[in-house]
């Protein structure tokens, strides 16, 4: 992948030394350094054909944007389902979707207490009875849930202390669901790797992402809403992933003023939401900067026939194009047309092509963007306590049923 | 449905007034009172089984937000599939996934020049021609796609000039592909009768209306941004047509002073989003109001069983419980922790069940409070000519090939 930006700003140099600093003690850098063997060797066991998590936010954003975003080229041989919501009418109708003898669950919770994760593994355990050679637990150490799996000799896997829930696609939470259904893990880290090391040794790299983040901090105020704009329907996951992420590590109050800060991710699929919300970037309000992701290579030759429609010649202009080519020249002109307007802050992300690798770079570029940004705004990225009081009261209406 | 809010405005008298004359020129207000015989008798004669929206925007998300809000629950014996993109990758497996031959096509756009369904059509139309038993045509009367399906003697249906593409789900464009799939489309149109009724003739209703439409537009530049909180999937496409027809008529220059004005529409789905969304709503900047969907009846027995799992005894809370209960005291404890706020303007829309009338009384409802905010804002809600400069500029790029 790469990225191209023409907007600027003045990098403070003090924001490398922080990140440095902050590496130390955050997990999520160093997770392609990892040993991925003991995930390997569970996903040669699995036979089954049905891949389930149990898991909610982040503990199944991540696995499905990497799922969805190779399965439509790769199409993998087993399929990934994801469980994530009580909502009783998508749970019925997913759970009919296959043959629950014949799928493998991954009970995905890093406090082990998430109240939809339970509550979904209940009831699969009383149709399927949930045991060691159908189920594998992945929490945070010594949580509940881990002495759950303990009980019924399950195997389980920790999700390192140091990494919170939306950035921890790349341990142990989205790598062994990952690996279950097929995806190469391996190239995956080796792509976060890449964008990692490039990011700590190369001063071009380094000084280009914090110029970038730099910008959306010191404009946070002007432009408080982010559009990625991915022209593909296999980034649909992946942007909602990056909503998390962006959303839930930069909403927060300001450590020191105590002052609302927060950058509102929005994610759009290109060429459809040129019919949608496009129309809002270009005449509404200037609050919003645009980032669009277009696939170089999308090794695919579906094309238009050269076939003309009687009274509808004036449409020839595309034929013989492939949809490749169309849905590309659909995000440069959009692209244009931003431009020229001059008071929109626009950035492109091309990646080379469907594969591992480039999703795991673009995974680690969106976390250290992250990271960088929460930095600048003086807020901690990695703590979520705006949504404890909504636990809080829902404990209470179920005890006092 | 109902809606209920605490926060207030004073209302203009003017607003209805402006409401009432342009009642007499635009044409979604009256939809509920046109002859649905000739999409009746169409359905009666389509004996395929997969239902093919080949449109994009407008032509594509009305239909589907109803088809998507009552399929998981009616289970219709039709599929309704939507070619909306010119993603290669996505067409193709869509393509992949029901019989093209035992499909009935339905090709719409508004104008009859749209490049993405003109190419979408194409294709379709080498792989299994399309002709008078597989087709019909939806657009404007007299334009090049009503003569090209003149001059294959196909069927065409024309979408009322005075009506536009984001608000033409209740027209033929949104009518004729549901009640082929089996949509109720005479109760669908019952329901948006009711509210249209009720605000025209209902003092109350009506000023309730005005009243919220006045906050939004008042507060326009504090609260930039209105979240649309649906707690089930079966909005996930109906917040789709939201986003489009907040976004697309609301953002806009305005009438007299040229100044970018625009409401940004998010659309979240509970509770899988308090896991995502919720952090920025709560802590982040007060820039959003929030809007809460919930369902009264989902008429689905689905219970947590009274199973206890060895050391998790702690969760034992939940069970017994359906998951109709939990999703909907999930639904209240979020919104009572947002209401302790006092600073994010919040308000809750009750669904009695999951039926045809309710869908229809709810598209009404926010194509009414959208029209009387754009009426607010001094804008012009029913056009778009912020997206002409981009297909400006693909037209030359395909010329230039």
């Amino acid at each position: 992948m790469t990225n191209s930006f023409d907007f600027t700003a003045h990098v403070n140099d003090r924001l490398s030394d922080a990140i440095a600093k902050e590496r130390e003690s955050i997990g999520f850098y160093d997770l392609c350094d990892q040993d991925i063997t003991p995930f390997l060797v569970l996903a040669q066991k699995v036979k089954q054909t049905n891949i389930v998590i149990v898991g909610i936010g982040g503990s199944a954003l991540g696995a499905s944007a990497v799922y969805r975003f190779l399965d439509l080229v790769r199409s993998f041989d087993k399929k990934l389902h994801i469980l994530d919501t009580t909502d009783p009418l998508v749970l019925e109708s997913k759970l009919n979707s296959f043959d629950m003898d014949d799928a493998f669950y991954c009970l995905i919770s890093k406090s082990g207490g998430t109240i939809e994760t339970i509550a979904v593994a209940k009831y699969i355990d009383t149709a399927v009875n949930l045991h060691k050679e159908n189920t594998v637990v992945i929490t945070d150490d010594a949580s509940i849930l881990e002495k759950f799996a303990d009980s019924r000799g399950i195997q389980h896997f920790a999700i390192p202390e140091n990494v919170g829930g939306r950035f921890s696609v790349l341990s142990s939470a989205g790598l062994i669901p990952l690996a279950l259904v097929g995806v190469d893990i391996k190239l995956l880290l080796a792509g976060a790797q890449k964008v990692r090391d490039g990011f700590f040794n190369d001063q071009g790299y380094c000084h280009s992402l914090m110029l970038k983040a730099t910008y959306y901090a010191q404009h946070a105020n002007t432009y408080n809403i982010n559009c990625l704009f991915s022209y593909s329907e296999v980034f649909r996951e992946f942007n909602a992933w990056y909503v998390q992420l962006w959303g839930e590590s930069l909403g927060k109050k300001q450590r020191n003023s105590e002052l609302h800060v927060g950058l509102t991710p929005i994610g759009l699929i290109g060429p459809t939401d040129q019919h949608s919300f496009l129309q809002l970037i270009v005449d509404g309000k200037r609050d919003k900067s645009v980032t669009v992701i277009k696939i170089k290579e999308f090794e695919n030759e579906m094309r238009i026939p050269d076939n003309s429609f009687e009274n509808l010649e004036a449409m020839d202009i595309i034929n013989g194009f492939s949809f490749a080519e169309l849905i590309n020249m659909q995000a440069d002109s959009m692209m244009e047309a931003l431009d020229s307007l001059d008071d929109i802050p626009l950035d492109i992300i091309e990646i080379e092509s469907v594969n591992a690798s480039e999703i795991g770079q673009l995974i680690l570029y969106y976390e250290l963007l992250t990271a960088l940004v929460a930095n600048m705004l003086d807020i901690n990225a990695y703590d979520q306590p705006g949504v404890e009081m909504g636990k809080v009261i829902l404990k209470e209406k179920l005890k006092g049923k």
